[in-house]
């Protein structure tokens, strides 16, 4: 009897956090990836700009790697590939929009010549090695996204992506249900779906409704308008921009990110924006209040952006005047609570009207609540469950949900990224682990700032530093100048002279001892230095600055 | 026709944030203080512990303090007290809780000695220099909180402390409502009221509810429980108590500050601990699965916590099994929400079934929703109004909800800490401003760690710090040893040794250059160094590290 085909599924990011979403399936010497994102930093990654999935694992394959299939076109799903492509040139497949937004991040990063991008449309199916691909429209909050649907000589594999079921999109592009039955109706292998939302009972609300609140708002709004909102959230903008229109304001963009997709989306046919209702800054600021809608970006209240400037009185071209309708149409990412929430008082410190997450309807989700997760199982009707896309506890909480529906439990893997899901057409199993994890990037760095440096940087940003510098002539075991004391981060200098003169001389003294013995062991001076260094401080202030010792030898 | 007499009240702390309640009431020469608390720190403030009011403004008007009355025993309104009294010591005035509290507190801190607290009941009046103060019951997530009335000679001021309006209060201690309306119907000047809770229309839940979840929740689990709350929440712990003894499991209390607070509560008669129900850890680790109930600290995600060394394997005495039941019996406080997610995720990983916020009723906040706050107002019918105990956007919302029942908006102060708001009998007015701010405590540093320090941590935390040593001898024109660099924070070295040794030419040329002109302007050698290298390192790697040129002479 022959052996039994296997499939491997190998996340290797995604599972255990929000971002950096990447799944390899491996049939043989072939190897599919879906998506290749980024994740911003955790807080104590001090210093980092983002961070990518580890794909040591891609790169041991190399030959294997057929191509990257992309579900659309947000920073947690296709932002790693300017850094992954330097690395890993292999076609890339992706819907219109996906691949015009990433055409604009490769040619950022100066990478745009090398890619090898394939356009694809929903329900177009490609053969990628031993695969066919196939493309299966969901909604999301990004126009053009897509799951997929993977045809393996072991059984089909659909991926979600990132999904919402809404009954009324913006675009009109609803939910592909037919071919999600379907493939359910012939049968399916393994689902992997989005598991964001999964806390969340009930449905999420349609896109729509969003529209209506900003019909609401501007009908009511007496001066200008200022609609803060992620950039990527091209039904959302269509939105802001139909409303100007209805009620006869035009409408100035703000933000390089945002100018670029609405350029992008515009050029593509995705964002419909009526004869001369977009107007440049300067324009919009000679109009009288109630003729204008700002569109800008600073809804999570980065410290750069366009709406963060402007609540501080910081941006060149706009000052928020007082009787402005500022409308925060997102809710915080976990972690930007506190930055947005000071941004909204310094908005209402500059005598705004401030329409922010408490209002109902200013923000939908992009995922699926619990009913639209059930109705997907129930679609696609899979034999084997893996929760993708969430933080532990929201896998725990999908492979519970999957489980109340009759999918039996250990058909159901909850996966941690680099484990190796193995599948044959009846059985699956976790069959063994592969490199996976974080990559760092700092600036033009990546990979080189590790636990070591980031331990520094949480050590200096507690408490400082202290640099002793000694010059010794080790011939005639004598201290040629210094030992001085430069500080930075500890406590200001010149209300502490007296601490730094006594911390001085306790140096002195450790040096003396040294010196009877000869000073010629420096790691042991350098420790002697650090340990006297340290309790002192330690005893006086209660503090743990960090001591660098350096001895100079002439 | 005599001078209208002057009342004055003086925000010190708590307007425009969440901590440091303060407030100064001024007539002539003798000042009143309601509460002294502490604030945590922002995010931005890096390494720094606590921050305490400034009160410059009390030292500066030493001999007119009368006394600080206390609504509470809260860190907030208490916590910044051993900073304070060692600088100003008048007598304290609270409920026997809120005192038993704070004399833990000066205990810890070596200055219980000094402070000199009296103790009082709810409807006593103390008189404190020309003011009668009154004490009236309210309920909070502390027991034995008040509100306080001030009678002045120019009018009754009402300061609501932080409460919540609890029908059915755990310990049966109903707000006061008669003494609030009958003050009301005498005739109020100025009312001064929580507004935490102002963003949530309807009524916040009694904490009964709570005890109703632990009973569903003690009733279902068949073996360990554990219930992480505040450790100040004494009503909590009475009900997880209550429950447990109910459902005949012993307790076990683990956490430093929630067996303080248990000490205390239980030793003034505010905790009822059944006989026999209280164990040591080490014998409830014998008991049966199903007869133990753990009391911990930790519903933050606090680092040092019980909770979170249990969930990262690393508490000495209690692991968690499959099997445990937690309750997280608390909501994050903004900004600690990515901290309580990561302790959720890892209880999960180790096969505990975890019970958080999501689910309704497994906790309810001790401040007033919107309902609550207009009973206030409805009951004390002040002349004048003024929120207090929140953020910019909070004070506002407060404002727009009492002009919303009829108070003139120009009777409603929104006021910023260190504003002087004046009051006569028939009118108030926005008089001026006193010093008022934020007092960083790092370790035993009071106030000496100020913005530049704060700069230097946070850019030291970004991208580290490069030394440059060189030793130079003057007279000669020559150097002596060096340069070298030492870096910390910035790269991790083994790997950049090639981008090291290249900086250390740049900086010998620039010296070399120097040189020429005779290295004898010190200053400008370290600016040179410092630019040379910036921008090399920046063209290099896109980051600015801090750069220390450090000269030494022989």
């Amino acid at each position: 009897m022959a052996k039994e085909p296997k499939l491997a599924l190998i996340p290797l990011g995604g599972l255990g956090e929000i971002g950096k979403n990447m799944m390899a399936v491996r049939f043989g010497e072939n190897i599919l990836v879906i998506d290749c994102g980024l994740m911003f930093p955790e807080e104590e990654m001090l210093g980092i700009d983002v961070v990518i999935p580890d794909i040591t694992y891609l790169l041991e394959n190399k030959d294997a790697v057929r191509g990257i299939v992309l579900t659309h076109g947000h920073e947690d799903h296709i932002g790693a590939l300017p850094y992954v492509l330097k690395q890993l040139n292999v076609p890339i497949y992706g819907t219109r929009l996906t691949l015009g937004l990433l055409q604009g991040k490769l040619k950022e990063q100066e990478v745009a010549g090398e890619a090898n991008l394939q356009v694809v449309k929903p329900r177009d199916t490609v053969t990628i090695g031993p695969f066919k691909v196939e493309f299966i429209r969901v909604s999301h909050s990004i126009p053009d996204a897509v799951a997929v649907a993977v045809h393996t000589p072991v059984g089909v594999i659909v991926h979600t992506g990132d999904f919402k079921i809404d009954q009324t999109p913006v675009d009109g592009e609803v939910t592909d249900f037919y071919r999600f039955a379907q493939l359910g109706e012939r049968g399916v292998l393994v689902l992997l779906s989005d598991s964001t939302n999964v806390e969340r009972p009930g449905y999420t609300m349609s896109e729509r409704v969003v529209g209506a609140t900003f019909d609401e708002t501007f009908r009511q709004a007496k001066e200008r308008i200022i609609v803060a909102s992620f950039a990527s959230n091209v039904h959302r903008l269509q939105q802001a921009i139909t409303t100007a229109h209805r009620y006869d304001r035009k409408v100035a963009v703000i933000g390089r990110s945002m100018i670029n997709v609405i350029n992008i989306a515009h050029e593509l046919g995705y964002l419909h924006i009526p004869e001369g209702t977009l107007v440049e800054l300067e324009e919009a600021n000679r109009l009288p209040k109630n003729k204008v809608v700002f569109l800008c970006t600073g809804s999570q209240g980065e410290p750069m952006s366009a709406l963060t400037r402007m609540a501080l009185g910081d941006h060149r071209q706009v000052e928020i005047l007082p009787g402005d309708t500022i409308i925060i149409s997102a809710i915080p990412i976990p972690g930007n609570e506190k930055l947005v929430a000071r941004i909204i008082d310094q908005l209402f410190k500059q005598g705004a009207h401030v329409i922010y997450e408490a209002v109902s309807g200013i923000h939908v989700s992009g995922h699926p609540s619990q009913e639209e997760l059930k109705l997907m199982i129930n679609l696609v009707k899979p034999r084997f469950f893996v929760p993708v896309h969430g933080e532990y506890r929201m896998l725990i909480k999908h492979a519970d949900l999957a489980r109340s529906m009759g999918i039996p439990a250990e058909n159901i893997f909850v996966a941690e990224n680099g484990q190796v899901l193995e599948f044959t057409r009846r059985s699956g199993r976790i069959a063994g682990r592969v490199t996976a994890g974080r990559v760092l990037v700092d600036g033009l760095g990546v990979g080189d700032v590790g636990n070591i440096v980031l331990r520094d940087r949480r050590q200096l940003s507690q408490d400082g530093i202290l640099i002793v510098v000694v010059t010794i002539n080790r011939e005639l075991g004598q201290v040629m100048a210094g030992p001085d004391i430069v500080s930075r981060g500890f406590v200001y200098v010149r209300e502490s002279e007296q601490l730094m003169e006594e911390a001085r001389q306790r140096v002195k003294e450790a040096l003396e001892k040294c010196n009877d013995r000869g000073l010629s062991e420096w790691a042991s001076i350098k420790a002697q230095v650090r340990d006297v260094l340290g309790k002192f401080l330690y005893e006086k202030t209660r503090r743990r600055p960090m001591i660098l010792p350096i001895i100079m030898e002439v």
